[in-house]
């Protein structure tokens, strides 16, 4: 979480999220990008859910990450309840390992997008990246942030190139 | 749909559900089930979805009958909001068959259940009998009227052995 | 189990359900809703299985709920032997994760509906939620447990909106 | 059907799985197989699939082939009232294609087996073959006829080798 | 197509995708989102796809969307080309119905994110107001342009609520 | 093994297959079945295979049972040079948990049938079962074990009702 | 076919997959490749499977083209008969589309590859090409018209940038 | 690797899949293939994957095998920008166990193809051996060994028929 008036809101559906979650944290932490985290679920917590979804942008939130497994309402819910853009993670399910929760987020009818990431860790990273993208269209420290990680893991690629090494 | 005080709420996420759901109804009717029918949408009308939900029960409806295909929240968001029994019927859609829709309906997390049917036209008959189920533990006229359905339809089986004939 | 006359038969196929199941015999003796537990087996003691549907309703059941894994017939052949309503929980299989299970369960044919619920732990818990959501359309006491239990819950999503926390 | 005392009996979940199954009549004439067919409906008529079942082997059948589709509890069922050999074939169904009928054929669990078919008219020629094969193991006359029949297959494919003739 | 200096680029992967993207493009044009539209294949054409994707931040675009079917690899590949932020949508394939569209893209590794739509017709429309989000962080007539869609499609429910009407 | 000339040969792909179906094993000694057990690979030793199966018949078998993992050649290959009986056992496979076996054993073309168990474990076990049911057709004594094996596996059900017990 | 003496053996398990090879027929015309092709099932004409596969090598062929669809056991088990590149073409089955044919191709075990294509039409082509470029490694004039046939799709893309063109 | 000049070239799109990769290329170097290893990321470094394709034909490369999990675009891309043939193995992923990788890779479009191996170790090995079947076509100490490799791996079967053994 960071100081700054926060231009993410990270939400997830259960507090167990947050092992897979994190990783998004630390990466909109290392991106420079100001967020704040909130457990806020669907099912159990509707109201506050809609209030959330409702304030975000009067709040002052450009992009919200919402991260849900199983039948994963929450990315969907959010999205019909603001014009911002919704960054939806489907967590790892225990059962299906998260092809519920994939095809939840994922198939949205027309008329309420939600931006969807891949199941689990690589989902929860690539939110924050996805983020940064967005905000980097007008904030060049966002911009900036993310150019310098994407070159880092190029390099990161280039510098090891042995498999065995 | 009944002049009685409906006992059942019939939802649908789209007028483009009736196809399939008109057979919900009018299994209802058959049965005797005073019943109401709405198309609420959970994406594109969410404020009215969760209205619906808060005063179904006081309004006197005993079970919500809800459709929807692909993504389809409308159950799962409505079972968040009321307390009634919610039977959820996952809509065929058209690229995944309603494989979807199932997943998105039955997988619901632990605290808000969702009764869930078969997917398409036999879910939208089974919903009419579940919810005659339900209310017949307290409604003799539709228990009967379940009774005599059940009785006929094996009737019919029993009278017409042949597959060939 | 409760001392009560049940309203509740918790049924389910083996014995190495319970593992699963008893999460929901475990919230059902929270509600207050008075059931009773036995192993049934669809395949193994299939005669048992139509004296247990036959005699339910005569015996004062309200609700039965039957856990299954695999092929799972035990809710569907139970339904098709009884009027009362049927709870199916899908048990998590070794092999398909409980994917047949769910199909097994929820893809019953026009007529004969059961009730399905979300593969495995979550299934269980909302198997006693959904029942007490039947009951509690004629039982004061459930409903009001019910709606303890809810409130409970989205309590304690509320009150700990720090996902790290 | 034949005039001969029936060898096998074949039924079938619905008249509408005759479609399908009337290939399996066909083939079970051609390899003169004695059979009788009858919709046995397991949700619709239980008790009539039971009573079935348990006269089959003193009624002198010795193979039953049970079709059904969806949650397609026929075969399985019936294999759990007789000690008879039971073919199960798969029905396509509507929305899932028969993978759902598929799973709730086969996956049956240990102690009840189905002897399962492929999917739809393949596998409704396959359990004539199959009740043949069964039956050669005594049958002289049907053990002739189904080497006859598999030696004309493979003439049939080895006299037109170009697949664009 | 606008004559307005592009702020999305609207790429496929096939002429053939046309036939759903133009609902794409339809829609950009009622949100007032100046695009531009091509062909271009990640397989038959991976030179110009790199150039594409090099050089479309310095072309002044915002967005990208691109649509492929199959093994689709166009969005992800582009992602990789370029920081702006990529939405992609699944064509639903022949043989598996999109299912392999969706996978492709959705399940991009960590470092590299599309946004992923739903499969096909609904996924081209949502890409559009995907897109409309997104610019609208800082296009006012963007904004009011989405913010008027919005309450458009809630009002044609609204205004609807009698799914047999 | 049985030191009497064996009724039904059990083979498989890979000495790996043993964890799986040594249970096969166990089963038919208990039921009396006399059984040879033998490693016969489709891929590494198809001359082997196609020679065992050819001399099948003349060397007495009456039933193969042949099981398999992934792409599952060998129950097929086998079904296509007998006349006898082939039971098909998907083994569960590392990636995809046997649903390629199952696949690749259950879904053969018109002409060739396979006799398809559940996968794994029980699988194994119903494959000694279904072997047991053919050959009960005309061996009165495994005719006698089936049936009480299935009286013991029904009263051990009936004997601990409690599942918690 | 060609006249020149067969460089690749195309064959199918039925006629019925001409409609779809008959474009990979096609393909390897264009691409000047010489081949046969013939229709060898692996279920109904094993013996002239086998018979093929052990001779291919000798009668000169350097690559086998198989497609087979369902089970599809011919692509694998021709790839144990042979030590020449197998390509597996996945025909596109009626219930399962085409998955159970990918499955029983790709899935093979350690030891014996089939090198796989993309399910129906698409695949088909794409075994034309496949073996181009294995036949290419050595063959100039086949490497020309493959790298001919490549620039043309890429122009064809290039040439027609328009999809509403 | 070997000292020779590589006949192949091995890549993966993550130092994480050698724990697979290197049974391909424990297998290569018992065949006698010389090959070189290198980690090329499809989406970190698409430059150096192009680069990579574009000069492997002029650096004496015969075969390429790219593995790839997940979204799995590498394979697909190298095969975009060389005419060699291009082996893909789809790694076994994380959530989805290979089943996106496998799609990714198998179902590509007409006009570019991958062989595509199974999912996992199998496929890595059936890699090395699939490269060697094709070198095979023009190398004879390769032809040799890779007939040495199958006539092993068919001798350890026949001479350890017992699977208890």
């Amino acid at each position: 979480m960071s100081d700054s008036l926060p231009q993410v809101g990270l939400i997830m559906g259960s507090s167990s999220d947050w092992e897979t979650m994190q990783h998004c944290a630390g990466l909109l932490t290392t991106l420079g990008v100001a967020f704040e985290q909130e457990v806020v679920s669907a099912h159990r917590t509707p109201d506050k859910m809609f209030r959330y979804a409702e304030q975000a942008a009067d709040r002052g939130l450009q992009v919200i990450i919402a991260a849900a497994g199983g039948a994963a309402h929450l990315p969907g819910m959010v999205a019909a309840k603001t014009q911002l853009p919704v960054i939806g993670v489907p967590i790892q399910s225990k059962a299906l390992s998260g092809m519920d929760s994939l095809l939840s987020i994922a198939q949205m009818p027309a008329g309420i997008p939600v931006l969807t990431m891949s199941i689990g860790l690589s989902g929860a990273k690539n939110a924050a990246l996805s983020a940064a993208s967005i905000l980097a269209l007008q904030d060049d420290q966002v911009a900036d942030a993310l150019r310098q990680f994407r070159l880092n893991q190029t390099d990161q690629v280039l510098n090891n190139p042995d498999p065995a090494g």
